[in-house]
């Protein structure tokens, strides 16, 4: 997410959405005629969990009027123990202990209340899914898919307004109200993934966020246990990941540690006040990461950055608290184990408390070691874009990220200058990469071109198809797991000012649409979607372009040239990124040709026919296939 | 040093000196006539030693025509023996190694030659120095004034011209060619640099460079033994060194491992090829540090990076050869035995080999621990400079620097970018600083605004008074060991192209010049001047500005703030980056100013009368000292 004053100011919301947010500040004040659904009798967090996790421990929040006066007791359940309970500021708010010991069968809990509000529930303790295609993470032969499910296809009517959440229409005519997307719109287009060379799908956050304005993004979240019933139902959702995998693909949920929506239940109905962080009047983070690990920081632009809300509209949840960490930790193994997904993409990953962010990584990652985890940290730095992944460095001010990989700004700001300009600088794409010494494993990056919070990459270069393919070819042959930002591959354009001019409708997604690029590509989009899947596909055919080791050489004269190499494959990247045409001395590059005399662009089948001696037009890159 | 193809292209002296090195590349050939002074008949390296020195090892080079076929032996003396003796290349060269035990007392030491050439040599082992006013090193206290020493003053025209020198003849009116300043001219001026509050003289290299052309700059070494004449003998560089430290100056001296000249003794008459890099044809570096610890580099770039000459009247020693490593550690212990000096600046340090680094640096501290060392690395990178310094990474493919601190070239070019527009950019200034969490000590580092190699600052930031007082007040109020450049102070201008014009000639150094800025500073020159020496003299009076700790703030509003603070001090640098007057709201610094409520600008002596609510004017930097 990038930072919202910017987007909130542009979109004329910033008032009015402050002013719903004020009165939450201080406890755990109900708002009158806040909550839109109704609300259960009883509610417990987790919904259901499951026997056979490695940590028997589980913490149930329960919540129901008056619960607080209870005591909370147990049937007997062989393998099952309530161990405590716990009071909390709200008197609708019970914290239920339990141990799961090993050998527990799955089956019913009974749990039953008594004292101040007496009553019986029933928790479910289900077997763990063990079908081999759950889970199976993300490795650089997979080339991610991100789209935003509001805005690319709807593949269900039906769902498009649903009773009882706050909004009651669509408007495909407004960049800040809901279009119709859903989960089955996506669905319904695998095959063209798969087309296009795409192996893996990272919708933008499929969790409630029943918000009254603006929530089609997805990250105000409103409700941790539910899929926002406008994508499908979390049996839609399961099924969704399910027909993935099924068909090839993998997916990545995007997900928020940092902060919840203002309309999320806990925060309408807090359990206590210190759920949150609080200030005196509304106080927005100061976006400044720098400020963890800055040995002359001040402790007020730590907190400002740590507890400051990242909008009016998404209060900071206080992860200091062991109640609320152990909640949001759980609640993201459950959707593991509840779906199958095979990576989980981490919003705003600096903005959580630093030792929060150890803990849910340990516990995330010791439950399932092979889900992906990637996290953003949008740093102007490459040392402070380090900081926030398992790197070399030792721990600062206690701090040592367990995150694999980030999503990898430092090579989108690179590209974005080399091909911004006419004869941009190359160097940054280079430093950029030999930047990655700081990393345990920058192979576990994830290299983009955009993004929902940016302008598009072909507005960004000028709407330069050259320069378009260069991007490309840069971004599915650099080490890493590449995303591709929905509607690149077609070259929609804008500039993000507002966001909503860079979510537009993919076009063909949505019934009475003219165009359907889903079909029918016409010009130079159908030209750039033709690249885009045969460079993947000639990726996927080839594990040296994501496997193979990686060298590069010092950019000179505006080209830059590296390589990915196996022992059985080598292909050569060579980009000229300046009008003139170039030619370039291939005796440079010995350490790698030396055995190999010509090559194959693999995009356009065009034979080089002297590795020696290479002259490569203006603003153009080639994938080159070496041949002895 | 910069990459020199630029200076030596803008000064158009790229093919002269190129086709006069060449012939030196392949072997110990010497080049007939090149010899300008006349050389003894044996020469020894060290010329000569000390007793009582840690490390009880001593290598000695000794050079006479055919000396090779001799065997040397030693007359008896006590606590000395010679353990070995090796033949190079060279019929002209022998090593002979000597130790010397640890009561060994002073006296001359008698070597006999016999077989090929025979010959004697009385070789001294002087006691060593303990006056404690010698090599007291640096502390963030000091205040470094860099200066150029032809270009500076003229204190002894009887050495403008040396004969024996490959120069007949100065002339102040080419940017190329000597001009006659020298060491009598700045101790000339002594008082110059204790009014401005300077108080430790860094002259570019002294040591000889007996080159035909532009070695005025002094960077190519022809003699590592000699101070070049046209600044003084060796003993005037003693006394001078010894007059500074009486007068309360420090010195710093400016040293270059890498390269030589290409008129240097060694070169000339090589005592083994492999004492050099040589390449098949000229090749030069390709200047690019990264190639060192990029994990994706190629050999090629490594080893044109780290052999490739730095220009070509600069070969590229070979330190990996242990007898030259072992060459150059003794001559930079001799040096600080022998003048007493407080500091060595490593010329092009990240240029040398990484093992002999390491090598170097622990033996020159093992030896001198109070002796100053900092580096230059010219890097772009945040990251990449602190490779190179003493940092908390772990060693990178076996290099862990010992180097403790670099001149600052992040903090130059953020203090750039901030300034040379109207309302620049202040986050990397405020990156600069936050990135020192990378070294072991950053307040080792050297902070500067403008060097020899590069634009000045005045015309860098559009000869903007306010952004000058911004300038300085920053480089004296930061952490380190801040560095100004000759003439800064008076406002001295001009663009570094070429390097030239960022040479001239101190006004007033040199006889007949019309306007003297050491004795009458008129208008604004005289203003800046007061500026620097009123701020560096209540630095010195006030440690809290020095060593005191540093908060920073981060950048709002165009508006910078960091604190200096100590039990008993406290200052607030404020900086108005922009063109208009900016209301600040104090109670942010509460951190800071809590206890105190008014200040004084130190400068100025402007009261400042509500620390809670600030009026900064336009592009205006204040030195705040608080008072409750």
């Amino acid at each position: 997410m990038k930072f919202p004053q910017i987007l909130l100011a542009a979109a004329g919301l910033l008032l009015p959405l402050a002013s719903l947010a004020t009165p939450g500040f201080s406890g755990p004040a109900v708002k009158p005629g806040a909550v839109a659904k109704a609300a259960p009798a009883v509610r417990i967090d987790p919904t259901y969990w499951w026997v056979g996790m490695k940590n028997p421990k589980l913490q149930l929040l329960v919540n129901a009027p008056g619960i607080a006066g209870s005591t909370a007791s147990l049937a007997a359940y062989p393998g099952v123990a309530l161990e405590s309970q716990q009071k909390l500021e709200s008197p609708n708010y019970l914290v239920v202990n339990l141990t799961i010991g090993p050998d527990t069968k799955p089956g019913q809990l009974k749990l039953s209340f008594k004292g101040g509000k007496s009553l019986t529930y029933s928790y479910e303790l289900r077997a763990r899914n063990t079908d081999p295609q759950r889970t199976q993470g993300l490795t650089q032969a997979d080339f991610i898919y991100m789209l935003m499910p509001d805005r690319f296809s709807n593949g269900d009517p039906k769902n498009d307004v649903v009773k009882g959440t706050r909004v009651n229409h669509i408007a495909r005519d407004s960049m800040y109200a809901r279009h119709g997307g859903d989960l089955k719109g996506i669905q319904n287009h695998f095959d063209y993934f798969k087309k296009l060379g795409a192996t893996a799908i990272w919708p933008t956050p499929v969790i409630e966020n029943d918000m009254p304005k603006a929530s089609y993004h997805g990250y105000a979240v409103t409700d941790c246990y539910q899929t926002d019933p406008r994508y499908g139902t979390n049996a839609d959702y399961q099924q969704f990941v399910k027909a993935a995998h099924a068909d090839g693909l993998k997916v990545v949920q995007d997900i928020v540690l940092n902060h919840w929506g203002s309309y999320h239940h806990l925060f309408l109905d807090k359990p206590a006040a210190d759920w949150f962080h609080a200030f005196p009047t509304f106080t927005r983070s100061n976006y400044n990461a720098f400020a963890l690990n800055d040995p002359y920081g001040s402790k007020r632009d730590y907190q400002l950055f740590n507890d400051g809300w990242f909008d009016t509209t998404m209060p900071d949840v206080n992860q200091g608290n062991p109640l609320v960490a152990t909640y949001i930790i759980q609640n993201f193994l459950w959707w593991v184990e509840s779906t199958g997904i095979d990576g989980y993409r981490v919003d705003t990953y600096p903005y959580s408390e630093p030792n929060f962010l150890m803990e849910w990584g340990n516990a995330i990652t010791e439950e399932y070691p092979k889900l992906a985890q990637f996290g953003e940290a949008w740093e102007g730095t490459e040392a402070e874009q380090a900081f926030f992944a398992q790197n070399i460095l030792p721990p600062v001010n206690g701090f040592k990220s367990n995150m694999p990989g980030l999503l990898d700004f430092q090579i989108c700001f690179a590209i974005s200058d080399a091909l911004k300009t006419e004869n941009g600088d190359l160097s940054k794409l280079y430093h950029a990469l030999q930047g990655d010494w700081l990393y345990v494993d920058a192979t576990r990056n994830v290299p983009f071109l955009d993004n929902h919070d940016m302008s598009r990459f072909y507005s960004v270069i000028g709407e330069d198809f050259g320069k378009f393919k260069t991007g490309i070819a840069w971004l599915l042959t650099l080490r890493g797991t590449p995303q591709l930002y929905y509607g690149t591959e077609v070259l929609m354009k804008n500039f993000s000012n507002p966001d909503g001019k860079v979510r537009e409708d993919f076009p063909g997604g949505f019934a009475g649409d003219k165009v359907n690029y889903f079909t029918t590509r016409v010009g130079q989009a159908g030209e750039a979607f033709d690249y885009v899947s045969k460079l993947a596909n000639y990726r996927k055919a080839h594990p040296v372009l994501s496997s193979g080791k990686l060298m590069q050489f010092i950019p000179q004269d505006g080209v830059y040239t590296y390589f990915r190499y196996s022992d059985g494959e080598s292909v050569m990247i060579i980009a000229n990124n300046t009008k003139d045409e170039k030619k370039v001395d291939g005796t440079r590059f010995a350490e790698r040709t030396n055995g190999f005399s010509t090559g194959v662009e693999v995009v356009s089948g065009a034979i080089i026919s002297d590795l020696k001696a290479l002259t490569v037009p203006a603003h153009t890159a080639w994938v080159v296939e070496l041949r002895r």
